[in-house]
């Protein structure tokens, strides 16, 4: 298809198209003409996911350049291929190095078999950091009920992922890793208002007067 | 305390804490003179929390203003002075209708009472739309696991308020609904490290070849 048909597609202004494929985030179409060439469901399939990175994973264009280089990395082994997006999800984050050694110590306790070095931990040290510099209770238990529940979707993560074929794995880890936290966080908020609908408990009853004996 | 001192308590350049004084984000503090302040634990706390949720909650400085002023919204009645941080926190999100209305399919399947204007459906309808527009699976059963784990914690988050004095819940649920995303979210990848870790299983024993008989 012709560029203004794949823009019209992906629900993006052509200038748009044209800025990615110029800054390598979409790779080039087949020329056809000194000025023209064609694309096909490949360049729509990129564009619908960094456009969904974007709008709802709430990602700069850097961070989507970095995570998908790391999707098309000439890398044969499957596995290898989606540590290293999810290395390139992660990014670079910088954390006191006290704030990362009681991370690491925290998801000890929890039980948790994760690298010294994986590139997640200085996210969660700095995101505990945070938290408690706001004065809000990061213990122990508390972790532990937020370990429960991302142990229990990537559980299901998992079981997804081994359903893909495996050279279509890393993109899915990507996918899936960056779109389903906002659904997650969306959860979340919704649950609370569940449980407070809960508290309310249901609406009474009319009351009706007692018959007169 | 002086403006430096706040902002070296604070951990951020002066001209930083002079910005967020004139656009309104941060108090004033008490006049001395014409061109001197002074600041007390209320700014501090106040820049803590502007840090935090633009450094690890990655809100724009836009939104931080939004949940802020909702923060201090004059309302007398607790629960309702929760209820407008949280639909702050959601902030104006458009959604196709159809969108939405299958959402509010879902957790109605799901068995949530949410109530149909909750400003976080549009979020989480939104959302789902993104990760299928790229060929994620979000069935009812993956949205199920989702909302097991949302609920879990949410769960935890609301004993937490209970907690908190009912005058401090309006910035208790701003701060720990936006920095406990990212604790969540870290750990969402943590965990599917750990299971990864798992799956790979012990290192195997070395083999004893079997005594001849």
């Amino acid at each position: 298809m012709r560029i203004s048909k794949l823009s019209e597609r992906a629900g993006l202004p052509v200038g748009t198209v044209k800025f990615y494929l110029r800054s390598g985030l979409l790779h080039a179409g087949r020329a056809t003409s000194a000025t023209q060439a064609l694309y096909d469901e490949t360049h729509l399939a990129r564009l619908r996911l960094i456009r969904a990175m974007l709008e709802v994973g709430r990602l700069s264009l850097a961070e989507i350049h970095r995570i998908l280089d790391s999707v098309d990395l000439p890398v044969a082994d499957p596995e290898a291929r989606v540590a290293l997006v999810q290395a390139a999800i992660a990014g670079p984050t910088e954390s006191d190095p006290r704030d990362l050694m009681e991370a690491t110590a925290l998801l000890a306790e929890i039980g948790w078999q994760v690298a010294p070095d994986s590139p997640h931990l200085p996210r969660l040290a700095k995101a505990v950091r945070a938290a408690r510099s706001v004065g809000l209770n990061v213990d122990r238990n508390r972790l532990s009920v937020y370990a429960d529940a991302a142990a229990h979707v990537a559980r299901s993560d998992r079981e997804e992922l081994d359903a893909v074929a495996p050279q279509d794995r890393p993109v899915a880890v990507a996918a899936s890793t960056v779109l389903f936290d906002p659904i997650l966080v969306a959860l979340r908020r919704l649950a609370g208002e569940h449980q407070s609908a809960i508290a309310k408990g249901p609406v009474p009853a009319p009351r009706v007067p007692a018959p007169t004996a």
